[in-house]
C-alpha cells in the first residue's frame, strides 16, 4: 500500500457545524514521515464561553473538563500549524469541515498559510466505494474526491459506519477525537486500494 | 508532587559533544500541561554527511537509519519550537548540553527566541541529593542547579546511574532519546520532593 510520504491523520472535536465561527474544543493530530509517527497533539482547549448543551451530550466533553485540562488556542494552533506543515491531511470529511476549521484559526493564530498540503478524505474516498465510482483518467485526487461528496446519493458514509464496514469491528468511541482518529487510522488501509497511483510511495509500519 | 504547569521532558543524541558544532540526530519531547500529555515528537533528523563511527557505537543509530526515516531539521525544530513554547524545559544535563543546541538550532530556523522558559535539569537534581545539597533561602532554581553542576565532586550522576539508583530498575537502553526520556520520566518524581514551593501545583497523571 502507497501512501504519501508525509501526512497527518487528525479530527477536531467543535462547538457547532458552522466552520466560520464554531470553536475548537478538542484536537487529535498524528503525523507520519515515510511510515513512521514522528509526532502527535492531543489536547482539550480551553474556551472563553460555556458549551452548549447539545455538544456535551454528543461528545461528552465538558466545561469543567476544558477548564481544568485545556490549553490555550494559540498554543494549540502553533503546534499543529509546525506539525501539519508540507504534510498531506487525512481525516474524515475534512475537505468540507475540519480542513476549513484549521485553515481560519491557523490564520487567525498567524502561522502563515500552507500552499503544498493536500487532503485524503475518507468520507469520500468510502462514499466512492459505496458508489463503486472510481477517478476519472487523470483525475486529480483533490477534484474526485470533491465530485463523489457532492453526489446527491441516499448512501450513509459516517466514520463510525465506515469503520463498522471495513474492519468488522464496532466504534470506539465516536466524537472524541483521539477515538476518531484510531478509526480514520484503522480504515485507511482499506481506502487507499486503487489509488496507489497518486502517491510517493511509503509503507506505515 | 507539584510540577509545573507547562512543562516538556526532552533529548537529543547529537553528532557530538561540540554545542556549538554539532548535528542532532534524534528527538523525544513529550510535552505535558497541566498534568496530562498533551504533544509529543519523537523523530529521526537526516543529515547531509556521514555519522562518526564512535557516535553509531554509541546510539545504535546509522546512516541508513537517518537517511531512511530521518525528516529534516528545519521541520523537526519548527515542530520543537512551537511544542516547548511557554513551556519548563526538563532533561537530564540539559542546563550545560541539550539547551544550548536547542537554543541555536530554534534561532537558526527561524523561531523567536522563548524568554519564558527555565529548566529541570535531573542531573542537578540527582547530583544535589547525592551531596545532601538543598537550595539557599530565597535562591532561584537555576541559580540553584548551576550552582550544583559547578561543584567539584567525584560523585557520578550520568542518567543510568540516577535510574538505577532511584527506581531500582535497570537503564532500558540508554543514548536512544526516547528511552532517555522514559527513563526522565520516571526519575522526576522522585527528585521533585523537596523542591514543590518552586511550582504552581499539577500533578502527573
Amino acid at each position: 500500500m502507497k501512501l504519501p510520504s508525509s501526512f497527518v491523520v487528525y479530527d477536531f472535536e467543535t462547538t457547532g457545524l458552522d466552520v466560520q465561527a464554531c470553536s475548537v474544543t478538542e484536537i487529535c493530530a498524528v503525523r507520519y514521515d515515510r511510515g513512521i509517527e514522528t509526532a502527535r497533539l492531543d489536547c482539550l482547549i480551553r474556551l472563553p464561553f460555556k458549551l452548549p448543551e447539545k455538544i456535551i451530550e454528543l461528545t461528552g466533553i465538558t466545561d469543567v473538563m476544558l477548564d481544568e485540562s485545556g490549553i490555550d488556542e494559540k498554543d494549540a494552533f502553533r503546534m499543529l500549524g509546525a506539525l501539519q506543515e508540507g504534510a498531506c491531511l487525512v481525516g474524515h470529511n475534512i475537505t468540507r469541515y475540519d480542513n476549513h476549521i484549521l485553515s481560519r484559526l491557523l490564520r487567525q493564530h498567524g502561522h502563515a498559510n500552507t500552499t503544498n498540503t493536500y487532503s485524503l478524505d475518507t468520507a469520500a474516498l468510502f462514499k466512492a466505494s459505496l458508489l463503486k465510482l472510481p477517478p476519472r483518467a487523470d483525475e486529480p485526487l483533490v477534484e474526485f474526491q470533491q465530485r463523489i461528496l457532492r453526489i446527491m446519493s441516499p448512501v450513509k458514509y459516517s466514520l463510525s459506519l465506515c469503520y463498522k464496514s471495513l474492519t468488522g469491528q464496532e466504534p470506539n468511541g465516536a466524537h472524541r477525537a483521539k477515538g476518531d482518529v484510531e478509526m480514520i487510522q484503522a480504515v485507511l488501509p482499506h481506502l487507499m486500494v486503487g489509488y496507489e497511483a497518486y502517491f510517493n510511495g511509503h509503507t506505515l509500519t
